[in-house]
């Protein structure tokens, strides 16, 4: 049984590290491989470190961990390096969105066309792509053969920027915003087992193209789930939104995951809008408090992490990697439901985590095919999309690499052209701009942008964000000091 | 040699017929064709009839006239339709316009989502795209066989639509934008015969992507062409304003034509930007001073006409299609230099007209081979665009057909994918909410107008245009009333 090598970038962030460890316990064809933890975080690397031994070792696993801030060791010798990192952190987005709402740009100037806010960068965030840039070139110095997983946002932008930049390096990109088709077969009380589906367009910008049950359509059923009596439960529970139907009718398909918030400024324009379209009290994730309930649900994350490292060191031997145990623990410690019921899920034992970096490594190292929901370079898949723009698309996995699967019924013509092509636009301009060094493609998303209302507030919205300490690197790469 | 039969609807343009007739009668090998003149109003009817019998007389011709209200007379047994009608008139288009600009649309609702502003509708005229595709239904019902030949706007929606609606019909759309080049080649005092060029595109959005003289690559001197002292001699004067040589190092290649004017809403917002961008004093065709001065112009062509016409008929046995004679005429009662300069170039005997409608009957009836700029469906020719849009591409047309050229080098990704998607965006947006009778797609157009701020301005103005005493129809296709 083959033992792979598995670089983590950005592996402060515990939940996601550990799931990845767990998975590949789980899998159970991977004994003794090694993982290299890597965060410029020197607290959160040592955290993650005590964790991911004791993880490794309550779950009778015989992996072996590095923790380093140097990312060549992240990467060399590597079967596969999985991107997780958000350069700047969620500090920068908010600089960067209160500089913008300063400008008259409401929820900040970051978008994905059809969104307006979110914490996946498109263009303001020039470390991050750089980052990307970067890691992808010292694989291919360091490591050619290895796997390059992105995890990290923008996925869309990201992909076809290393595929473009340093097209010899392997990179897939993954996201699970696809879990949204499970939420609408499990409120119709489907098996996934009895469902034929299939999704595709880019990463946050996906559509049910088929939804077949039992052999027959079932596509008239999730039309029916609309309900006027629909309340969320959190922010990000939008799958069955008044928006998602309305985007429904009106591109002919139904958006799934994250798309539902990529719905266009015209539902996002101010808190009454977004709460008539993704319900009360918040108007969806992309609202001031939304988003506050997210960043608080992210800290609490943060901050039970740091608990049960803190119990780990102090408690050598007891084991806390247990469903109840754990959820006791962080419920005595004041952690709300919503976050210790995120992060026991790492100790359920029996099933693995919804990632699909593991399944991506036992098909391809181990040969056990999968069926992932992958980002790669179009190459003909979906009609009257470039080639070398990625979509995310079904794909079987396997020793030999990626197949996508023939896409049918293929999407709708108002899906690409309606709205696929606006949000490529997007991604060329931000992509072109870095490739080219051309800052004036990245001021031309601002010039579109509907709330840009003269030259001056882009001018000067711009220069106070490539002013600010983080965008030495930007200013250098695009020549503006 | 072969006679045709040559339907013009909206002959009551009366420069533009005699010009067809002219350059009929010029060709020479299509003596004894009748033409059937067509227009809704009377009065022009009437004068262009007695123009172009007059013309056709002096000229030596021998041409048969039929002047009609009847839109099946136009069609039946033609060989080709020429549509050059705009429905409503320039006063539907300034109702609109005012409609537009009342609910704070600056230079009103229409564009062509790079312009905001023309006499190009995209989607305010239901009346205009419903004619066309009735002209299209009556020619495969009525002269299967014909040539519909589009010169009416808009040419991208129109021709698109009816490729779309009526797939059987044979259909081209031509603009004279691509002169263009003629003038970059003047200006660099080349000769046309040495010049190696091309243009590709949409309608109104054609880009040099070829420009060889004598054998090398000459397009560093299209660049050097841009100028400080630049200054536009009259408003549609913009081939080597500011605008095109910031386009060109925007997009990497120069726009020919109304592709200036497209140059998107940054660029149009007010007066001083145009100025700055068009020159002083209009600031382009598309402001208000600029727009008068068209609208004087025209209204002074159709007020020559008009005496010319009168002229004729008061004096059944003089001469009056002769440069000097007609020019001394004009002058004589105070029509202004820029419409008798342009009137007078009807009389013109040694040479055919810019217009290519004619030349393509030359080719497609009498097999002498042409090289024309036309808009037909893409079908692989220019990539990344869909097969079922219309693009402009030049293309040698014989007794065969149209035979496109191969478009090399192709147009820059620049200008595929920052340019032309939105603008195709745009299209299927009005096609497509006109064929599947989707208001909501109309509708859509205006919530994704940069100068939308909020529902109810999309609402009330859209309800204001189609309560407008033109719409009618509009409301019974949409199912609005």
């Amino acid at each position: 049984m083959p033992s792979l090598r598995v670089g983590i970038i950005g592996a402060g962030s515990a939940v996601f590290s550990l799931r990845i460890i767990g998975d590949l316990i789980k899998a159970g064809i991977f004994p003794e491989s090694g993982i290299v933890l890597m965060d410029v975080d020197r607290k959160r690397l040592e955290n993650v470190g005590v964790l991911a031994r004791r993880f490794n070792e309550e779950s009778g696993g015989n992996m072996r961990f590095i923790e380093t801030q140097n990312l060549d060791e992240a990467i060399r010798d590597s079967d596969y390096v999985v991107n997780t990192a958000l350069v700047g952190g969620h500090e920068y987005l908010e600089k960067v969105r209160s500089i913008g709402e300063k400008h008259g740009y409401y929820r900040g100037v970051e978008a994905q066309e059809f969104n307006m806010v979110s914490d996946y960068y498109t263009f303001t965030n020039f470390n991050q792509l750089n980052y990307f840039v970067k890691i992808a070139q010292k694989i291919a110095e360091l490591s050619p053969k290895a796997w390059l997983i992105q995890a990290a946002n923008p996925v869309f932008e990201g992909v076809t920027l290393i595929t473009r930049m340093v097209p010899d390096v392997n990179v897939v990109g993954f996201c699970h915003g696809h879990y949204g088709v499970h939420e609408i077969a499990r409120s119709l009380g489907m098996d996934m087992n009895k469902l034929d589906w299939q999704v595709a367009g880019f990463n946050h910008a996906i559509w049910l193209n088929r939804f077949v049950y039992d052999g027959k359509d079932a596509y008239h059923l999730v039309e029916n789930l609309e309900s006027k009596d629909w309340k969320p439960t959190n922010p990000f529970d939008d799958q069955l939104s008044p928006m998602a139907f309305e985007m429904l009718r009106k591109y002919g398909m139904m958006p799934i995951g994250d798309t539902v918030r990529n719905s266009s400024w015209r539902y996002h324009r101010n808190l009454d809008t977004k709460k008539k379209w993704y319900g009360e009290p918040w108007g969806g994730v992309d609202s001031k408090a939304g988003w506050e309930w997210y960043r608080k649900w992210l800290e609490g994350v943060v901050n039970s992490i740091e608990l049960v490292a803190d119990y780990v060191k102090q408690h050598p031997r007891e084991e806390i990697f247990e469903v109840n145990k754990l959820s006791e623990f962080l419920k005595s410690h004041g952690v709300p439901e919503s976050v210790w019921k995120s992060v026991v899920r790492i100790a359920e034992r029996d099933k693995m985590s919804a990632e699909q970096h593991v399944p991506f490594m036992m098909a391809v190292s181990a040969g056990i095919k999968q069926r992932l929901i992958v980002n790669i370079p179009n190459r003909g898949v979906l009609k009257d999309i470039p080639d070398d723009v990625v979509v995310e698309i079904p794909a079987i996995v396997d020793k030999n690499g990626i197949h996508p699967e023939e896409i049918s019924p293929p999407l709708t013509d108002e899906v690409v052209r309606m709205y696929l092509y606006p949000r490529m636009t997007r991604m060329e301009l931000a992509v072109r701009g870095f490739m080219e060094r051309k800052f004036e493609y990245i001021k031309e998303i601002l010039y579109r942008d509907p709330r840009t209302k003269s030259d001056d507030q882009v001018e000067n919205t711009l220069q106070e964000i490539i002013n600010l300490p983080e965008n030495v690197g930007l200013k250098k790469h695009y020549l503006l000091s």
